[in-house]
This record gives C-alpha cells, structure tokens and sequence, in this order.
C-alpha cells in the first residue's frame, strides 16, 4: 500500500486536486496545496489510516477550530517560525540582541495606554507584588522615546483577562509609552505558569503524544517604536519548575531575567508601595526596520475585546 | 533553509514534539502526529512561508472547520480513502458488483423508514418526475429481504433538506425496506447537481486552486443488510455537464445507470402518476460481512435532524 500515493496514477490524481491542470487560480498555493494533500496521502498509506481513524481525526480538527492557536504552539509551528526568522536574520547579518519568541494566541489589541508608568493589576489578586523596569534602545544603544511597550500577562491562577471572565476589562494588560530616556515601568503582580483548559482538545491531545499542556510564568511583550521592527517577545519568570519544559517551546536563555526579592519596598523608595516586592530590570534592543511592514505585528487573527 | 527541517536538532525537535521521548500516550498518534507535523515544517521551508502567511492559513482552515465535510471531498480524500479500500478488497479476492463511493457531509439519520416503496419528495419541487427501483442481492446473486436502502439527493436547485431551510423536514430523504423479493422502489424527482455554497470558505479555496465546486447531479445510498457489509455508494444522472468533472472526484462508470424518458406513466402502468417521467433501473449487490462493525456505516460525524 506505502507505493500508493507515488504511484502515476495518484500523483496525476494530485496535480487535478492541487488544480495545476488549471490556468485559473494562484500558483504558490497551488504547489503548497499539493504538498500538503501528498503528505496526508502518504501518511494514509504508510500508517494504513482507517476510515474510523481519518473521519476521528477529521471531527477532532473540526472541534479544536477554536483553539488552533494553542495547537500552532503546542505542535511548535509558531516556535518553528521564530527558528526560520533567527536563521534569515544572521543569514543577513542582523543581531536581534533581545530575543523574538511566540505571541501565543491571548493578546488583546487597545489595553489603557498610559506614560512611562503603569500599574497592570485591578489589586483583586493577592500575587506577590512586582516592578519591572527598563530602557528600549535601537541597535546602536540609543534610547528610544515614545516607544509602546504593549505588556499582558497571565494573574496568579496562570489565567488571562478575556479568556477568564472572572478578571476586570485589561486586567494585567497595558502599553506603556516610554519617557524622554526611553525608559518604561509597570507595578503587576508576578504571574503563575499557563496551562492548557483542562480537558479542551489541544489538552487531551497533547495527553494522548504524553506531553503536558504548561508553560513557565511569563510575560509577554510587542515592543514598537517609529522606524524599528516590531518584536513580539517574553520574558519567563526565573525558578519555575516549567522554565526549561515549556508546552510551546518558547524559553530563550537570554529571555530570563533575574528576579530580585526585596524586603521593604520604602526603603527602596518605590513610591506607591510597601513591604517586600520583587523587581525586574529588562531592557529592550529593537533592529531598525527595512520597510514600513516590519514595524507592525504579524496578521494573524486575535481576539478583540467587546466591551 | 530547505534543509532545516532534516537537520539533526529539528529532528530532535520534532521527535519531542511528537511526544517520542515520553512513556506515556498512544505510539500510533506520535508516529502519524510527527509524520504531519515535520510535511507542515517541510513545507514552510521549502516554500519560504512567512508568518503572515502561516496565520492566514490558520486563520482560513479554523474559519473553515464547519466545512471540513466538504474540503475532505473537494481535495480527494474521501476518494482516497475509497480507493485504498478497493485495492485491499483486490488484494483480498473481494469483488465489488455494485462499486463504492463516497458518503459526502449531507446525509441526515433518521429518515423515514417504508416497506417497498416510498415518495421521497413533498410534492413542492416541480421536477422531472423520477421512478426508480431494483433489487437488492446478495454476492451469490440471492435477493435480500428486509434490507435497507436509505436514499438521499438534491432538489432541482441542487440542494438538501436540513441544509436547505426552505425544504421540509426529510424531504428527498428516504429509508425503504426492501420486499419478499428484495425489491425496492421509490418516486421522487430528479435531482440537479449540488455546488459548493457561494462564497463558503470551501469555494473560495477551490477557487483559489483554479477548480470548481460543482457535482454532477447524483443520487446518494447507504445500503444495509444483516450479515452484509454497508455499501456506501451514489449513482449519478447521466448526461449531467459535469458527469467526469465532478470536485469530489466520486463518478464511477458503473454508478451510471441509463435514464429512460417515458412520455406516459399512465400507458407504463406506473400507480398514481400520469404524464411523463423518468425511469432508472439500479440493483445493487452486496459483500458478505467478515464481522458485525462491517455492517455499519464510518464513525464520521454526521448532522442530526433536530425536529
């Protein structure tokens, strides 16, 4: 049977499928099509697929739209995506000094925009107390001011506004324009790990491979500024039992800060708070833009917020 | 970059995708999760994908998923799955008489059941009038008594009930329990062919590859017999424009039975219609069961008539 899909007959067979017997239509994915439909014939062949076993797999898909997403970096795609971007960038000679790595799929576009401060938590989850802080440069270390720093992150619950209904509008999503200095600083709580929805389907078939479905605490990040590229990036939170086996593969050494615990946040004279804090101290080092499209995230589809 | 995916850590990075290096979860699903995984990766590098078109396509297949029924059709896998089918039974000595093919995503459950003969249609559609009937047998050639021909089609616009909310319930829908002698008979109309919806995720796609979505007009059946594999099959009208050019590649020269036009039902002897209609003639030969799962129809999901 494995002969099958290279047989004459059924690579002519894909050709008509892939429409390359037509002249209508859009070449690219014409070709893409094709490769993609062999290698679901092969996979048919090689493993012998059912019929039961293909229409299971079918109706799974089907059920799982809603959470392609997580499935796009569950099965690493999007990790895959920033490993091709890393490659054509030093193919180019482009350092990216701070590390991209994955949006995941909870970003919500529009939070508060506020100036060189924000404080992200609405104060109805107890986590432990957070400052972070830090500059956003261009390549030749030159402070950026009036960049957005657009942060979200999950609460101590490792759940996200929107996607939990418990949590306030925006609740842990902000952007930040930075000051004259290029600098930025927000008060939050510090986040637990992410973990997949209990018994969703990109959890149970992550449990059927043996995987789990967490991630590391972390915070996200799209950082743009006027003629830079846009970057889409992370930081985890350092100590998680997570950090090294995260679900999207996401964790880049130089994307783990260290966190400094502090007793008495007056003593250090962080205005607004007191008693023990954590503090984190990142900086951010954007690549000049080639064209206009660098400076904007990717398109894909995100959630928009009805409120 | 087209080597990227063989590289010896992409390697690594798929089997850890796949779950190869956990104990737990099902080998099967890791060996056929990680052969589609790693075509998806091939193909982003040998055809240079971008991440805005990587989202696209997330975006499309998740918008898409209530048309997977049809985009299973449309890029020949449920011809697949029927051609793999035929060549085990091939290899196994097993002749098919009457051919398989395939099921499509319209059929609805339920339909009424009547013993020998059944009008299919409410009478609202005014389309050639159809007579069809034959006999149902078993491989030795020995009529079945009691079987079930459970008969679907289009109306003259191409569409179906429950698909179609301007049809009434289980109009065109049939379930016929065949007589003493094996013989089933049914009146009805004769169906148009059925296309793609305009402008569903399905015909924008096939657009995009050059293709259509049309079927010739054809007419649907499961049929079941106790100790008798499920047939799934259709036969198409002959003299339809698109007979060999259908988008789910489904015709078959034996499931083209002649259509004769009679001027007069009354000179015919055919009960309850005068005037003239059309006649098909169609028996259909079953396969001996090798066990009791191969008297069922696949486990895909199918609609279900809410009324």
């Amino acid at each position: 049977m494995t002969e099958l899909t290279q047989s004459a007959e059924m690579q002519k067979f894909l050709d008509k499928i892939a429409g390359l017997d037509q002249a209508g239509g859009n070449p690219r994915l014409k070709q893409i099509s094709r490769k993609l439909i062999e290698a679901i014939f092969e996979t048919m062949d090689e493993f012998d697929v059912s019929d039961d076993e293909f229409w299971f797999a079918l109706n799974y898909m089907a059920a799982a739209a809603p959470e392609y997403g997580l499935w796009a970096a569950g099965v690493g795609i999007e990790a895959m995506l920033d490993i091709r971007n890393d490659i054509k960038d030093r193919e180019a000679g482009i350092e990216n000094v701070t590390p991209r790595t994955i949006e995941g799929p909870l970003y919500v576009p529009g939070a508060p925009l506020e100036k060189g401060f924000a404080r992200l938590d609405d104060g109805s989850d107890e986590g432990e107390l957070l400052i972070m802080h830090g500059q956003v440069r261009d390549a030749d270390g030159k402070p950026l001011a009036g960049a957005i720093v657009d942060v979200w992150h999950a609460n101590t619950m490792g759940n996200y506004s929107y996607f939990d209904q418990t949590q306030s509008d925006y609740n842990l999503r902000r952007r930040i324009e930075t000051d004259a200095e290029g600098r930025y600083k927000f008060r939050s709580i510090l986040p637990s790990g992410y973990g997949c929805p209990p018994g969703s389907n990109i959890e149970t078939y992550l449990a059927a491979l043996g995987r789990h479905g967490k991630r590391p605490a972390h915070i996200h990040f799209f950082v743009s500024a006027h003629g830079q590229r846009h970057l889409t990036t992370q930081i985890n939170i350092d100590g998680d039992p997570y950090l090294h086996d995260d679900f999207a593969y996401a964790t880049k050494d130089d994307l783990i800060p260290e966190v400094t615990h502090h007793e008495d946040a007056t003593k250090s004279g962080v205005e607004g708070v007191s008693g023990p804090y954590a503090e984190i101290e990142f900086d951010f080092t954007m690549v000049k833009a080639a064209d206009h499209d660098e400076e904007h995230e990717s398109s894909r589809a995100r959630v928009e917020a009805l409120s």
